[in-house]
């Protein structure tokens, strides 16, 4: 990028601690704060570089946990002290997006925000940018606009977003119109969606005029939407900052901005996608680890700067946060994830059922290694 | 037993790493020092009581590595100074056996020994110790015996021994001759000699009167036996064995005592054997291992006093050497072993290549864990 877009603030929502990811992701550490994909930095810091060239640097702004300030800091040292929005505890996606949306339209009333996983992999830089541009556009003209990620295959793992009529936006050639969401399908119907190429992966990322999201979250969640407004008036004074947060932040609504604005706008005609023609995974389980880290079949993906690894006839995915020897013999589709405290052992076909056994470890009063 | 057997001494030879059961047995933590069965105690201890009944705490003899001197002494408080005949190297079973029944023939010239390994696992104790007392009385009559396990499966994992015809010997109802030892067989033949019961297997214990054995020694290896015999007449003499052992050890020959001493006499009609119908095992490996602590099939065994454990649809063994939280999910027969500086995970299946790993961690200089 030349320079970047004037009107345009980046919003990066870093919350979710990734649970079918753990032992990797715990509490304190969730997914955001790893190096997921051997790139020597965290997914968070991948993002900012991702976002820079599109916001500037100064018209970053991340949404994170109080726990998280610290590191959040760490990671991105040229982040302004004012962009950074802390929760004092989860309330889910559209609490997070729309407060920054609120704090952003007090300050610069015309701002068009677009909000962007802190723990997503992307890989196309320039087609990236390129949807970006394209849903500013979109977003300048007044819709919601998602980018939706064009499949490479049937997958079961995600939601899917189903484009109508082309939208007619100077600047956007591959604009859409969205006629609705769907849920994660089951595998037939992942195919037919897959055969359909009127159907993208719904990535989670939202750009849009702060106004208009905020109007259609008024609409369709009107408590949520007064509590932020009553937050955001609040926000940039010290003083009243505070108590605010005290009062309003317990009672927000927690609700994912799917429901809370995207389904809705798309009923209304109101939502436009763009389709991404990236590579594009949330790096939801192992499973899409080891898909993301293996170059080819058969071969045993190494995440783990000072892995010591002896390995024979083993494929799948190993972790290492030690400094042990680790012997993997005849063992295929494996996920093993070694950490100081707690030690994983599955396959990439029983991925999904690691947010399973974190469940049952809050339960049985193991929470010391969550 | 209401009386022990009065001519008869036990030996156990306490060597071996059993370096396919790394990384829980080590070059400083061998098998026979571990509690490989749950019973709460290690297999040299188990060994010890079970054959304390037939020969009388004070007549044990361990032969064992200088290094091991402290655990064997600590696990085996009772032993006496005179009975711990430390080896400077391993030299194979003929050398620790043959040094045994040299020092104790010097002792008591109408000693019978029996010689059994400090790290296999024997459940039936009445019927084990009814085998010994019968070989001891073939032993008495002159020949070499050793106790031969009645198969319970088409094992492919342990050495044969043929029995032709039955020995005369009174108390010893079930003595034969041996006709031949065979090596580990494979399936097919395996199959064929379960279905043929005159096949036992070769549990390597031998009772012989140790004159008898050093005879036999004397015969096929006459250097080693030379050797052994100038070692002995010094062992006694705090003054002499010193310079004695400088002097022998390092030109001993490394041989089996199955070699050595078990096939020529068998070859000379000299061996002869009681067949063992107790439930014996040397836990060769994890495979072992597993069938060995698990309670039936599609099970996980776990092996470890502090393990915290949650599985979920997962089967065979887990050793747990560390204060970690463990998960394992959806991993049929699956083997992982996690001690503080190395991790194994590999499968039933594969269990006999572990010994690969140890052969490749000592050559890429990672021995510090072996």
């Amino acid at each position: 990028m030349a320079h970047p877009l004037d009107d345009f603030y980046a919003v990066i929502p870093a919350g979710g601690v990734g649970s079918r990811l753990w032992p990797l992701s715990r509490a304190d550490a969730p997914k955001f704060l790893h190096d997921l994909t051997g790139s020597g930095q965290t997914l968070l810091r991948d993002t900012w570089d991702r976002l820079a060239p599109l916001s500037g640097e100064h018209r970053i702004a991340v949404v994170t946990g109080r726990a998280h300030r610290a590191a959040v800091e760490r990671e991105l040292p040229d982040i302004a002290d004012r962009n950074v929005f802390l929760e004092s505890e989860p309330r889910d996606s559209a609490a997070a997006i729309g407060l920054a949306a609120a704090i952003l339209v007090a300050r610069e009333p015309d701002v068009i925000i677009g909000s962007f996983a802190a723990d997503h992999v992307i890989r196309g830089t320039r087609t990236f940018e390129f949807a970006v541009q394209q849903a500013v556009e979109v977003a300048r003209a007044g819709y919601i606009c998602t980018i939706g990620i064009q499949p490479t295959e049937a997958s079961v793992g995600f939601g899917y977003i189903k484009k109508s009529g082309e939208l007619d936006v100077d600047g956007a050639p591959e604009a859409a119109t969205v006629e609705r969401f769907v849920e994660k399908p089951d595998l037939e119907t992942a195919r037919s969606y897959f055969a359909d190429r009127s159907y993208l992966w719904n990535a989670g990322m939202f750009i849009s005029r702060a106004d208009v999201l905020l109007d259609e979250l008024a609409r369709n969640q009107p408590e949520l939407h007064a509590g932020l407004i009553e937050l955001a008036e609040a926000w940039d004074d010290r003083e009243r900052r505070g108590p605010a947060v005290d009062r309003v932040w317990p009672r927000l609504t927690k609700i994912a901005i799917d429901y809370a604005v995207a389904e809705p706008a798309a009923e209304r005609g109101r939502l436009a996608v763009i389709p991404g023609h990236f590579d594009w995974d949330d790096v939801g389980d192992f499973a899409s680890l080891a898909k993301l880290n293996s170059h080819g079949r058969n071969e045993l993906a190494i995440l783990g700067q000072n892995a010591r690894v002896l390995s024979d006839a083993s494929s799948g995915i190993l972790v290492s946060q030690t400094s042990r020897v680790i012997s993997l013999i005849g063992v295929q589709d494996i996920v093993v994830v070694d950490t100081e405290d707690a030690l994983l052992v599955t396959t990439s076909e029983h991925a999904q059922r690691v947010k399973g056994v974190v469940d049952a470890l809050k339960l049985t009063g193991r929470g010391d290694v969550l």
